[in-house]
């Protein structure tokens, strides 16, 4: 494995001592080796036609297969992490989770590896394979209402009551440094298939943001050329609206609720990701809802992959984003658990020539 | 990566001199330098569930996802390495090859990396996203019937009419050695996860044995403790028969042709690869068409893979392989060029459990 050194530019601390509370890429290299053999090294899987590629055919464009994580989804790297830093008389006790799927997935493996009971709150209109996956590495699951506010009541409740840790989902400096590992195999692996010093820009998919601004603390530090751009579904647009205004800005399930992708109805950024982003990332972009079915298929027909809604998303602004001249497009594919039935639907109901 | 020495035991050439000539570890050594920076070093995608793995839930079952080259199958890898290792003024003068799909594609985006002109010959019943993916990377296609030997004729022809270079789609020294780089992988990636000691068997499918010759020569030269165990539909199980019979069994289209495992038609082993297999390979073991599909709807749920039926035979075979204590099973799938009406149908018909 190739180890980057930092290029010469802004340093990963900002010179804002504001910002000196922020993840740091040494914060992620350390996460990076914490997470050595538990996670999957994803890799960059190339898309689309050669002649999309340069003169020779060689892909420019690729997606970083997080949905080929353990659990179907990059949520492993943070929550893992989380779990490991825990004292262990602490972790003994139980940890404790709310989420819609993937992070329940990845505290309830990581719970597992560790040999500690998880109790995940859940969602009742989560994917039935979210909540399979859940089951199946034994943890408990105390399901509430579709709300994200409910969850995180009964989340809090359940760790007072039992002595048990909550592991929050993103607005959490050790998750951020966990799913920040992502990036960092992004700028390694681009360097090992000699794209070091060519123009880069890493599309993340934004739920509540952990993912997002740990891939932009890492890309950023490594390549402070390179853009780090997020992507909504339009219907669940929040974290636009909130680095837009500069406040963060909430979104009632009535609306989040809307997009089939499930892993991002949060209500919310946090305010850790809420600073993350608005030191570190360039743009948020969004994608329509047809586009992300679209993507389903494309990723399916042009790189055997399946993969989510919510993993769909950054396929989806493939599209959207227009490419510097010789850049790299690296869209990371956050998960790929979606219902076989959601799935067999969105094929059958896909574009021909798309598919 | 990690450089992984042989073990202490049978070195890689046999004391028998008639072995000699076989392709050796470091012939694949060398394939892997040249290969550099041109084929995905595919990923070990943990499948099955927690409870399959050891005590802490660390999975022991493993897909090698060849589905994830550039052209969604293994074949680029002795293609790309057969077509480097020509003379320049040979090689500008253009490749010929034939093919039911994936070794077109490996022919076709090799020349196309090299600049030089391609033609493939191909069965008219070839799976239209096969045919597309050559089309897509601008090789010239010629059309022949289903039956093989008319495939080989006709591209005997071109090459001497053109000048052409014929590149093998399996019983070739240069081919072999590109595959066997699959292995080469198989067996770093494995130590890189801590899993050097352990019981480890691999499971190749077998089509004209290129793949399975050259990993069997990899995984059994670096851990000759490994089992290294073919696969075969039932339907087109020449190659099991060859093996038990020790002389090279011919399978007619009419028998081969019945196998949904469109990749698997060969109608026999080549001299090479089945001195190959004769002297590395552990055993053969065959799969049903009904286990095939299952396999494929298996990866999709389990794995999030679109797998072709070539590539679903070693996962169906992982219900056939009685594993040792604590050992570790890696299926090579062998590619992912399904055509999508063809993927939809077997996802549809399966088991909703299996799902």
């Amino acid at each position: 494995m190739t180890t980057i050194d930092p290029m010469p530019g802004p340093a990963s601390r900002s010179a804002d001592p504001a910002l000196d509370d922020l993840v740091s890429l040494a914060d992620i290299r350390a996460a990076a080796a914490t997470l050595a053999g538990i996670v999957v090294r994803t890799p960059l899987v190339p898309v689309g036609l050669p002649t999309e590629g340069d003169a020779q055919g060689h892909p420019r464009t690729w997606l970083k297969a997080e949905s080929l994580q353990p659990i179907g989804a990059f949520k492993l790297r943070g929550a893992y992490h989380a779990i490991a830093s825990l004292e262990p008389d602490v972790r003994a006790r139980g940890v404790v989770a709310h989420s819609s799927g993937n992070h329940a997935q990845g505290v309830a493996r990581a719970a597992r590896l560790f040999g500690v009971p998880a109790t995940i709150v859940m969602p009742d209109d989560a994917p039935a394979v979210k909540v399979a996956g859940v089951r199946a590495d034994g943890a408990a699951i105390v399901f509430v209402g579709a709300a994200s506010d409910d969850r995180v009541a009964t989340a809090d409740r359940l760790a007072q009551e039992r002595g048990l840790t909550l592991i929050p989902a993103y607005d959490d400096a050790r998750i951020i440094a966990g799913q920040g590992t992502c990036g960092l195999e992004i700028v390694e692996q681009l360097a090992e298939l000699g794209h070091a010093h060519e123009p880069l820009t890493v599309l993340a998919p934004i739920g509540g943001g952990g993912l997002a601004s740990g891939v932009a603390t890492a890309v950023k530090a490594l390549r402070p050329d390179a853009r780090v751009i997020g992507v909504e579904p339009e219907l669940a647009a929040d974290a636009q609206e909130s680095l837009r205004s500069g406040r963060i800005v909430h979104w009632g399930p009535e609306l989040v609720g809307r997009t089939i992708a499930d892993g991002m109805r949060t209500s919310s950024l946090g305010p850790l990701t809420f600073r993350h982003l608005s030191a570190r990332l360039d743009d948020i972009v969004t994608v329509s809802e047809a586009a992300i079915r679209a993507a389903i298929a494309r990723a399916a027909r042009q790189a055997r992959l399946v993969v989510e809604p919510s993993g769909a998303t950054s396929i989806a602004a493939l599209d959207v984003v227009v490419p510097r001249p010789g850049e790299h497009l690296v869209a990371i594919v956050s998960g790929g658990n979606i219902d076989p039935d959601r799935f067999l639907e969105t094929l059958a109901a896909a574009d021909p020539r798309a598919r």
